[in-house]
């Protein structure tokens, strides 16, 4: 709870209408989209950078709680305010302050809707590759804050590849600039990666420099399907080898064919073990050949069939069918464990097999889906809360999907972020020398511990 | 002055010969590239991550400044023992220790010289693009450190880019292994980006583990001749902005074509107002199409001539002209701000403007030459430092170089690392709640102040 006194300060900087403190809205602001949830005591919508920063100075005042939120579509826990407290949203910092098809930069505040650079970008002959499933919906903050990957990134890169720099919030409400609009070039440590994926826990993002880059000039998808999904991970580390970088190169397994045909009957194999949903950009020559050498692979790794999309409306039907795994999961088993492991692309089929192996010890649907080519695949673990052996197995399958993963020398979270999820994970990955060495910088920056806490270094469950 | 039992405590860890505290070894590890020098205590040799870990132990329990070195090119002063103590040498941890060409990545220690690197990865067909001049002498651990370009920084990006993780020994001794080979890829902020650039006033890199890419096809490369240094300059935006994304892009003004033509003799057009040194690399159509189209905008823009070198051997002639230039220097006049000025590639025509209206200011020879294409240019100041009044003015001139990068949005180091050199300038460029930023989270990590005392965020001069 708060006092009046101090939701009075707060309606003063942001305006009465943007203070809210009704049950129900502060359900609405409690979750993100993932299971966990936890009430704030007020939701602050703080109209730009001035406001955050005036919120946060009241927060740092009396030791209040603060978690960022974007559009709440975030899949680990990253905008629950653990703590209760404020949340901030972010939601009316909706700006697109500079879009320069010279520097091929833009300059978008945090609320942007992702999907709307992309656009913009795009009505100048521009692209920005990252292309998070929910980027119809999520903020380019909330990108940034927990480091939104896509299937774009095998040739592109994730989000955190595109931040040239950050305009941000500190946890005593003074505002710093990160970076500059040069790429890669600057005095000293990089300082905006270490605000990018920190979720909030160092500072708040209230707007970002990102890089574009040119839109290829064509491009062709494909569809490659196989018998055994082995062999459909096989040909994505033997495409990569090869030194060639399609634009995407997805991985769907039967259970995912399944679910998802019968969500949007396009005519997908269903009999099929494995799909790849291969698309490859730049000049036609290029495109052209490498298309070609992608189906040769294909096949030399034992494709049953390689179809070309032949207009770009069957190639839009493909990326539906694959946007539309998420949503189809729920005709497999009510819960689930969304995970986004990530290991080098050769070892891609290292983890399938392995993952195939943890499906069947502990005898529960596993989805195996993800962006193959750029190493981060979703293990999508499905069981029903309500069936206790089931969630005990459940726990033990995502424990054994993760040390393989840590033990391929991958990363637990190649786009989802920690939030609660991988709290607990944390200090697996990065070991307990650097682990202690982000709870140094957190406490330096954030003495309090008032930015989004409970979460990353000071999370205060038990550690892995 | 180190006591004898510090040094018996440093020869038990290392060998003694291993130590070395003779006044002529220590005149040799007191200076960089640069002018700046102080006398180390002692130089301490070792050969392995935990000889650098108990090496910085004992230092961290008897306060004593530790300053790591490589190969001592750097450009900045980051190798200088400015507070005296020990000067860590690192040439000994010179094993590639992974070379993997499935994964495209290289782990090597931090005392392996960068071509090494990079003739070892061209063997089994990869390229490690960053290409210092310093290239054949300097260590991968050095160009971390400092952050290091090169010309293929256009295309390919300077150092920064290619690390994926480090280990690293932390101001107490501890070992920290961060990032992955997972590229882009990890469990919240990026931790290997605090170290990169960080000069050792964080962490000594003890090993890197860098990302491969696969050798172009094939290369070409062209000389463009102009009678105005600013249509040299235009040409580089106008290339840039029609999406043509050269591996080089190397510009050369009059000064320096006639200096370096008089060292190498190859028939550089020494009546020319500046040159560009372009190439272009690819699979063979693209790179003749870019070729192609890369002439004709070098002509619109005002070209006199475009030379494409007919064989290897002419193309490494260019190339040889181009590293001359540092070494070229020197007939012009004996002293020199050699400044890394770096800009948004589309506003170096601004900067080249600027430069020559500061050269006619203040009446100094400036050469005017730089990885153009990356927006990473060097205006170097000539002068005699005998001449008392040339000094007042060449120190103006650096000043308003300065503030010119800071205006157009630039960085004061596109790759020679702050050291004693951009040390005063740091918090102009990070603006002071950046440059506080950095000192709290310096202060976090090294309380005692130990790791490369008197740079960076300790430094104690004057601050612009």
């Amino acid at each position: 709870m708060l006092t009046s006194s101090v939701i009075s300060e707060l309606k003063a900087i942001v305006g009465s209408g943007y203070v809210l403190t009704d049950q129900e809205d502060l359900i609405i602001y409690s979750n993100d989209a993932t299971v966990f949830n936890h009430l704030p005591a007020a939701v602050v919508q703080p109209a730009n950078r001035d406001e955050v920063a005036a919120v946060v100075k009241v927060a740092a005042a009396r030791n209040i709680p603060v978690t960022p939120r974007g559009a709440g579509t975030c899949l680990s826990g990253g905008a629950v305010p653990l703590k209760g407290g404020i949340v901030l949203d972010l939601a009316r910092l909706n700006k697109i302050r500079t879009l320069d098809a010279a520097r091929k930069i833009v300059v978008a505040e945090a609320g942007v809707v992702t999907f709307e650079i992309t656009s913009q970008a795009a009505k100048l002959g521009l692209l920005y590759p990252p292309d998070p499933s929910s980027l119809k919906e999520s903020t380019i903050g909330g990108n940034v804050a927990e480091c939104a990957g896509g299937p774009k990134g095998v040739k592109y890169g994730i989000t955190r590849n595109f931040v040239l720099g950050l305009e941000a919030v500190l946890p005593d409400g003074t505002i710093v600039e990160t970076g500059n609009a040069v790429d890669g070039d600057m005095c000293g440590p990089d300082w905006t990666m270490l605000i990018t994926g920190s979720e909030g826990t160092m500072a708040i993002v209230t707007a970002v420099t990102l890089r574009l880059v040119p839109m290829p000039e064509t491009k062709k998808t494909m569809l490659a399907t196989f018998d055994r999904l082995e062999n459909a991970a096989k040909t994505v580390s033997v495409t990569m080898g090869a030194g060639i970088i399609p634009t995407t190169l997805e991985l769907m397994d039967n259970l995912s064919i399944v679910a998802v045909e019968k969500a949007v009957r396009i005519g997908l194999p269903v009999e099929a073990a494995g799909l790849l949903l291969i698309e490859v950009d730049g000049v036609p020559s290029t495109v052209e050949e490498n298309a070609r050498r992608v189906s040769e692979i294909c096949r030399e790794c034992g494709a049953m069939e390689v179809k070309i999309a032949q207009s770009a409306a069957e190639a839009e039907d493909l990326w539906v069918a694959r946007r539309a795994v998420a949503k189809a999961f729920g005709q497999i088993a009510p819960c689930k464990f969304a995970e986004d492991s990530t290991v080098p692309r050769s070892l891609i089929p290292l983890l399938v097999d392995k993952c195939l192996e943890i499906q069947k010890k502990y005898d529960l649907p596993m989805v195996i889906v993800g962006h193959a080519g750029d190493g981060s695949m979703h293990p999508t673990i499905m069981f029903d809360k309500r069936d206790k052996d089931a969630v005990a197995r459940a726990e033990k399958a995502l424990d054994e999907v993760h040390i393989v993963t840590l033990e391929l020398g991958g990363t637990l979270s190649g786009e989802h972020g920690i939030g609660s999820a991988k709290a607990p994970y944390l200090r697996a990955e990065m070991g307990p020398v650097g682990y202690k060495l982000g709870q140094d910088v957190k406490a330096a920056l954030d003495p309090q511990g008032i930015m989004n806490p409970g979460k990353m270094f000071n999370y205060e469950g038990a550690l892995h």
